[in-house]
């Protein structure tokens, strides 16, 4: 492991704040943004669900508009009427409070409603929010809130739509690509990983209400206590994380959690999902069909017990969500994000100058902290309520986007969950490692 | 129950040989056919797989042509080229001798190859038969016979696509109709069922091979015993099933298989598949949406669990397939097959004039007996050989076809089998009883 | 395949009528045996449960009791008192209409009541017998009739209760033999198999009330129609079964069954049940602990789908069970069972002149015929007529009894029956074959 | 709810260190007290395993000498020779480091060796750690530190021993009592709950090594922050759970985190493990059979998932590990705990003076922390790392001890931790609040 050049650890303000357009600009943007992302994709396509915790992409069509209709028109608009009242049970995800729901593992079987008539729900809903707008109701006080979070919802659905398609894509023997590509130089293995220290104290993690859009899950902004340590420059890579697989990193139990091991047996886990051996060597499946991983680019798709076996492995650990904070607090948000089109992870565009890089997109990185409530957290009133508060329990926090979040969706203090088993996201993962002061 | 006539126990030949035209011209109508039942439906409608047993339309399209593009055209048509080499992968069904496949619950996730080029798909397959019977070589000899045999199968699919559907559209919380269909009349209750009787004896079951189309399991011909028995004129009814509901039937583990005790526990059953209760009756899904059921017509979609508790309860039985097909061997092959277009069970059309009606048609009617080979059946060789042969275990015969089935597939000595549990497809009964000599 | 002497196809009666015994005096024995059986085994032996269809030996010990006590006792002994009203919950097997009852897959946690006061309860009901003798009302009419079945019961249970420990024993690391015993020599592979052959014909099958004593499904005597076959002088060895095992009869699914292939790939099956791999040679656990199978015993432990798929491997088939009963009903009730005290299937004792050998005792035979009623089959009243009825339904038939079936207990037209699937008894095969006339 | 008395927030050193006497003394004290709690119990109770995470009392017999075995006397006593070398195979609990193991849900079919031979087994390691003492080996050094581990390790399996045999008896239909013991008085309902203050800040949460025997999941000594917040008195009570079940608790599923509320489905959860209802009230499932429920004593065998909704329900939290820890660190490690012979929570016997009470014993405490590493955790080198580290995810930190927890085991840093559906230990809850400063 490389030199540990020990840094600076001034920990201020979040970053990542949506950018100043309007409300009303930047709805319609994401609106034509998520349609813009189900283009390449036929009808057939975006009616199957590959695996349970994934959905069809007109699922996710329809439910981002649910949640407008739901949560804002049938509340704010005057003599708003339902596109259709049995799109409720449809298109509800989990809301209790919302009444009952198709269940989840049978949201690949709805080819009704057709494709044609999600999009006129589409549209039926955006209309009601233009009128919304006009009627002046839209642009402040608890609707516009609710919009607000709408937006922030339908932009984590985006990134989750090319997730699920590319679970899909993968579950296909076509291995179809989402999108066409020519081939690519691979590239060489990445610079050594480079350790940077931080001091530990006391600093302020999440945000309150108020300094900008966040979720419930992130609030209040509260004081945390942290620990010498030091994080890598950079996120794990295919390169490293063949090395693991070579060494045998999976086939050996004294490296993995208990219930990781068992996964590992279960499961048959014996490299990232979506790679597949051919011969000597890998090729993984991605956005752009079957490729051979590039070494220097952050590794994808593990699981909470890959990433932590490995982390084992190396000697070193994940870091905590608080470290993570911490120090992406100090770096501009910017990132491969799904603006840049890259739709993959790719290596580092930055040199390293001292700073830590790749924090914000490329992929989620696991931290080794649970999804729990921050001190004092309330949850919210009503359906809101359900949106993240009733998930913290046994997942795991996640930190810093990917290369399919959309911009201006991620910050510092965003807190991403998964289950610790879970694979199909961008999930990779840093080193860290305590620091003796 | 109804009085006995003691009726002509006369077994003859079989019937039901499919019509004269040729072969060419079968396979061709066959072709059009499974392309016409699939109008109703949009690409997404035909991409989706509701439960394990049930295939996707657009499987079932490509299916049946890997079919003959498997089995007769790469061996009897000189430099055939195969469409598309990953298509084997695809839509092999559970020939192991033909190689890896798609796992069948996995059918729902192909959304590639989309629609349009399944349809290419069977196109391209076509053209290579039309020049097959252009070359001479597809109207006689093996493959004449392997072509007879695509069709049947393809027959067999036009049923299975129309039962599949409507387990797809049955899970929808739509309720979509396949068909639109004004309402009509329910009719009143059926009239009391008549018992014919049968002396039993010595009689010839099956076919041989040379008698015209019948699959492996209907061979070879031969002499059964079955002793005196009597049969019900007409399949039991849905007014006749509700008053079994209404009796308790479905909580009385003394009516019941001990395993289909254990069916009525696990999966909660309270009635046949596709009823719903509302308030005091039931509606019934049907390839025209929730309807009622119309008290004179066949049940449909009754596991043998319950056609063998619903005898039970009546004091009779199911008959074996030997009673079945001595009777049906009697009586024309005429009913309420495909082609009539009723797409449901309905009451009978013909008057009892002591004949058994609906022996044909309407519902596929569960018989006693286990699907098992008959004495000196031969396994065919090769992949045909795992047509029936390899199911010939733990399944149950079922005799008759139904509403789906297309006419001229259908005869006295066919046998369909399903699995106990099963009750997606449209299966019935009829009543049986012993005559003491 | 050895050669094929047509012989000697003639059906009398059946045989293997209990002793002519008093049935006090049977009914004492039996009850004594029982007590025997269970000598070698510790309590805690005597209280787990390895497999969901056994059942601990106190269980047995304990339900043959309550048998007696609530067929026999409660009807008619006057005044007789229950001796633990807590004990029907606890050791009534599946009979709906005697109550509810202990789930069967945790008879195992039934440490309470302890063995001692299980053998008081036996002690109890056997008193309550005794009475019930000297009051005269049991040696005749229902109350025999009750008994002679009890006794019948219990007798089962005697061969269930080696079973199960053969499955405990297996289960455990320490591979406890039951019985201690001397190594010997494993004597040298089998005379080749020589086949026997029929002519066929209608043929009694089954027994009448009346005829001395037999199960209900044996029941009614009818006629049955047999087509030319011939069959095994003896069972499948041990050392076929390892031929079969070398030619990768286990890897071949053209040789399977479709649900048997399944469980082939389910279970990871890759020999009998009980066989372990010891480099290149195997060994089985027996109750005499683990020991090198005897080439020319009969193979024992396979489920009907191994037996298919070995008799598909030569070519050859399974008889049906009416075959086997035709051939059977000619031959003495005599081979090595319980009263022989062998444990174990074992070679032939008898030389071959021309007759089937170890149709009786060894190992049950499958045979390919499905557990269906047989014509006019009448399910008897009340409790009873739970004992064999609803289990007519996706089990396989098995006949001739094993090496741990009790002497007096088994016949020609005995029926037992197990799923396809399972290998916990003493079960094996004997070869048929169709024979053109 | 109660009033909120501000107080005082001082957290100095822990307390509970293990009584003075000799490591040799405590070790022998240890051995005989297990063997003790096992007396009231048959060779059949103590081999059965009622449910996956339980184990057998014969097991946990034989487990707690092959610690002693495998980390101490095949190590420090020369040419110890293993009692038998099977037992590692059968004894083995989870240490993969260690070896091969039986299957942990198969625990309860060694029925051999019989219990006789495990206590043989007990002796032969006695024999073996005397011999180490008389050496001089055993009181210092590593070889101290693991007896030291193993007695701790002992201590831990008596616990588990009582709460696997009330499992064992709750699925008993006899409901069998552990201990006789004649009725008492139920008591009225507990005392209102009263709320403690503590002020937050900084406080030294976990042990150094040195300071005492302590778990390495105490590890190290470290700073944390934590929040101003307040305390219950007391734990909640069965009185208090009652109402909670009246009032729909387990029907609202607003209430329930969203892995709870599917376990509340799955498992049809309505009341508390070992709950049973009869008519209006319930009766529990205990130590002395069925009883009814004390109204003031604490309410055990609920789950995370109900211990967090019941908080909700409140309107309060759980507390987290570290405000436990620092409530705890202040207060007498006394209480209800198995020295005391209750074996069953009870109303608090002290008095309230501004102290909370019932913090040790009686039940162990969900708190709302996961089980995590601590800041700068090493896990310890070999199988000893296997101990805990393995287990840092998805699970749940539990704290105080319950009545059935050894005197001398448990102290203020002690980390408990079970999966969040678990219920059959003695778990209960207290519940804490947020103050605002």
């Amino acid at each position: 492991m490389a030199t540990l050049p020990m840094a600076r650890p001034v920990f201020v303000s979040p970053r990542g704040e949506p950018p100043s357009e309007t409300l009303r600009a930047r709805l319609a943007a994401t609106r034509a943004l998520t349609l813009a992302l189900s283009a390449p994709l036929g009808a057939e396509d975006m009616a199957a669900q590959a695996i349970e915790e994934a959905s069809p992409t007109k699922w996710h069509l329809a439910h981002t508009s649910w949640f407008f209709e739901t949560f804002v028109l049938t509340r704010f608009l005057p003599f708003y009427e339902l596109f259709d009242s049995a799109f409720g049970y449809c298109f509800n995800s989990y809301y209790d409070c919302a009444g009952a729901r198709q269940p989840r593992p049978k949201r690949g079987l709805l080819s009704r409603p057709p494709l044609e008539r999600v999009l006129a729900y589409r549209r039926h809903v955006e209309a009601g929010l233009e009128r919304l707008f006009d009627q002046g109701v839209a642009a402040k006080g608890e609707a516009a809130s609710l919009i607000e979070l709408g937006v922030q919802h339908e932009q984590q659905h985006q990134e989750l739509m090319l997730a699920d398609i590319l679970a899909l894509f993968a579950a296909n023997p076509l291995r179809p690509a989402y999108r066409a590509a020519p081939p690519r130089s691979l590239g060489g293995a990445a610079e050594p990983l480079r350790w940077i220290g931080y001091a530990g104290g006391i600093v302020r993690i999440g945000r309150d209400l108020g300094e900008g859009f966040s979720f419930d899950n992130e609030t209040p902004r509260h004081d945390a206590l942290i620990h010498p340590f030091a994080i890598a420059d950079r996120p794990v890579t295919n390169g490293e994380w063949l090395e693991f697989v070579e060494d045998g990193g999976y086939r050996d139990p004294s490296l993995w959690l208990s219930d990781g091991w068992a996964a590992v047996e279960r499961e048959g886990w014996e490299a990232p999902a979506y790679w597949e051996r051919r011969g000597d060597a890998f090729l993984a499946m991605t956005l752009e069909g079957l490729r051979s991983p590039e070494p220097a680019a952050p590794v994808a798709h593990v699981s909470f017990y890959e990433a932590d076996a490995f982390a084992r492995w190396t000697g070193a650990r994940l870091p905590t969500e608080f470290e993570w904070e911490a120090v992406a607090a100090e770096e501009p948000v910017a990132g491969n994000l799904l603006d840049g089109g890259a739709l993959r992870p790719t290596p580092p565009a930055e040199s390293f100058e001292g700073h830590p890089r790749q924090l914000f997109g490329d992929v989620w990185e696991w931290t080794g902290s649970a999804h729990l409530p921050y001190p004092s957290y309330r949850r919210p009133a009503g359906a809101i309520g359900e949106y993240n508060a009733k998930f913290m329990c046994d997942q795991h926090v996640l930190r810093g986007g990917c290369c399919v979040t959309p911009q201006g969706h991620i910050r510092a203090s965003y807190r991403n969950f998964l289950y610790a088993r879970q694979r199909w996201l961008f999930a990779g993962l840093r080193l860290a490692r305590d620091v003796s002061r």
